[in-house]
């Protein structure tokens, strides 16, 4: 308990300690929060699909945001770093999108705190979707005609509804369905003791045990508070002088301080979701921890100072898997097409030719 | 007429001619050709759409086959030419899958004869899908637990069901459940006049009468036949002399020549299918010609040798877009995912970092 009491009072968190015998085990809601000024309605989850799936939102029109956060999949893409336009990539591990609505704070550094500021970065980010600024994305939108029925039946009475504002609402509004309330440990917590093995049921006491519960708390497993904005963080690595401590680029990037430029900030990364960890390898912010095994003796030693045996790793590694799954079955979307011309770009400044394809 | 008899004369076919008048028009098919040895089953329909949407079936684990081939748009990535592993890209636009199955030859050059034989192509192209060879494809699919039950479903009694026929098989079962037959064009020559306008009707008559329908005849609009392996093929260009016949990099690709070193054969392409090809721009073999209109022009003078008025293209264009639409409502398939650790390569010999994204 003393460690993890201690991982609080590095980020300014007080009062909230995790307990193993105590420790409040919580269901996911059935809904993620829903900010005021974005009330779900059918249209704008349509609308949020289409355009989640829409490459024309990249400046080669061949990646879209599910390219990287695969909601078919586990809502990332399973690599260390995406690979953006031109063969680009940054330092940061793809977040999964799946449960990202019940995330406190948006992007690994916390700089958007709500999914709707988030939609907005990768599109424009010259290393990921490309497509440079606001303006020519919506340049882009506005020259496919069936847009513009999909935004004005998502925002009705907005007169120019093609906006990015418009467009990262109704990307947030699908985001929110995008959430798995319904795992073997959503059922074991409301009362389903067969919902688990035994081995579950032990992986979830030497979880909190091991304090992981101190950050990895609340229903998502990612900081006591499920509201937008809220934004809970953590140092890492918090104890120094493990094996570990010097893999993770931590001169490179700086985190949460990148952003707010605050010493205190330095090194703290916002805590992510532990639902679906188990598909969503490698790990960390950086990609760079291969297996969930691995991550487990990671976190239990550079966050609380533990060395824990292989049975505890296996045990704990159970529970985590248990947090994963009840995907929601969804209908592909149909993207509006143009009419006897593409509106993607033809000729850009990379073009390699090969002889022979198709 | 003789424009279009001479055209056949070229590549050797005979006796199939269009008269305006006496233009048979064929409605698709509700179902394309189904190999003997190939049936349809739900469970390989449902793998193979699995398998068209796993980009671990590319070597960094970005692209499916839906990368290039949307069938949530247009069935093609609306490029001159696609983007492959390593941002190459090859000479050919990609084709779309959509009514694929009703192709009696695969690939521009038609050096595949069926479905199955094409699907294994672009997944071990150095510049597609970037896999090598069948033995990397087999042992990622190997590395995926969840494959397994999916094969043994769709192959029951395979005593090694994960094989490259067994996957080609399957995709190319999924392919035929890509066909849009309710079109206004087949809603109107089964009977309803009221899924025209007359400016389509006009454009129907102007299609036949200019000679269009000697080679985009049949109901698929690629041929007389939509037997795999009937292939169809054409010369481009046939008439030289017009300002389009140098555009085309004829000299750079050869097209079926490429594949049989016939000299015959020399600049003889596959006639593509016209059904959705309003909605496929850019055009021709290397997606060089920008608009439908252009291409109705290009194709008028350099196969037929006549000039067209701008009221004819608009007519043609017209009608051509009577072709498209009608998409299938799709699910979302689920991959089967790893757990534990990711199966894609986290590292390549093109890394590029840059410190922040995500």
């Amino acid at each position: 308990m003393k460690q993890a009491i201690q991982s609080l009072l590095f980020v300014g968190m007080i009062g909230v300690t995790a307990s193993a015998e105590a420790q409040q085990w919580e269901p996911l809601p059935a809904q993620p929060p829903i900010p005021a000024d974005n009330p779900q309605t059918e249209q704008k989850v349509e609308l949020g699909k289409v355009l989640f799936f829409d490459p024309r939102l990249s400046e080669h029109g061949t990646l879209s945001c599910n390219s990287c956060h695969n909601v078919m999949g586990s809502g990332d893409d399973n690599r260390p770093n995406s690979i953006g336009m031109h063969d680009a990539r940054g330092g940061r591990s793809a977040p999964t999108v799946w449960n990202a609505a019940f995330q406190s704070a948006q992007f690994w550094d916390g700089r958007a705190d709500s999914l709707e500021a988030q939609a907005k970065g990768p599109i424009t980010n010259p290393i990921e979707m490309g497509m440079g600024s606001a303006e020519v994305v919506m340049e882009r939108l506005k020259s496919i005609p069936g847009y513009l029925p999909l935004f004005k039946a998502a925002f009705p009475g907005s007169p120019d509804p093609i906006n990015m504002d418009n467009l990262a609402k109704a990307i947030a509004s699908y985001e929110r369905t995008l959430i798995t309330p319904d795992t073997p440990y959503d059922r074991y917590v409301k009362g389903d003791k067969s919902a688990f093995t035994e081995q579950q049921a032990r992986g979830m006491q030497t979880f909190a045990e091991l304090g992981c519960t101190a950050c990895h708390s609340g229903p998502n497993f990612s900081g006591p508070s499920l509201q937008a904005g809220q934004g809970f963080f953590m140092k890492f690595p918090t104890f120094a002088g493990s094996k570990y401590d010097d893999q993770y680029d931590l001169l490179l990037d700086t985190g949460r301080h990148a952003v707010t430029k605050q010493e205190s900030d330095r090194h703290l990364w916002r805590v992510p979701t532990l639902r679906n960890i188990a598909l969503t390898a490698p790990y960390l912010h950086n990609g760079k921890v291969e297996t969930l095994e691995e991550a487990v003796v990671v976190m239990a030693k550079t966050q609380l100072n533990k060395d824990v045996t292989p049975a505890q790793v296996k045990d704990v590694v159970a529970f985590l898997t248990s947090l994963g799954g009840s995907f929601p079955a969804q209908t592909m979307p149909r993207l509006p097409l143009t009419v006897g011309v593409s509106i993607v770009p033809a000729v850009d400044p990379h073009l390699k030719t090969t002889p022979l394809s198709h």
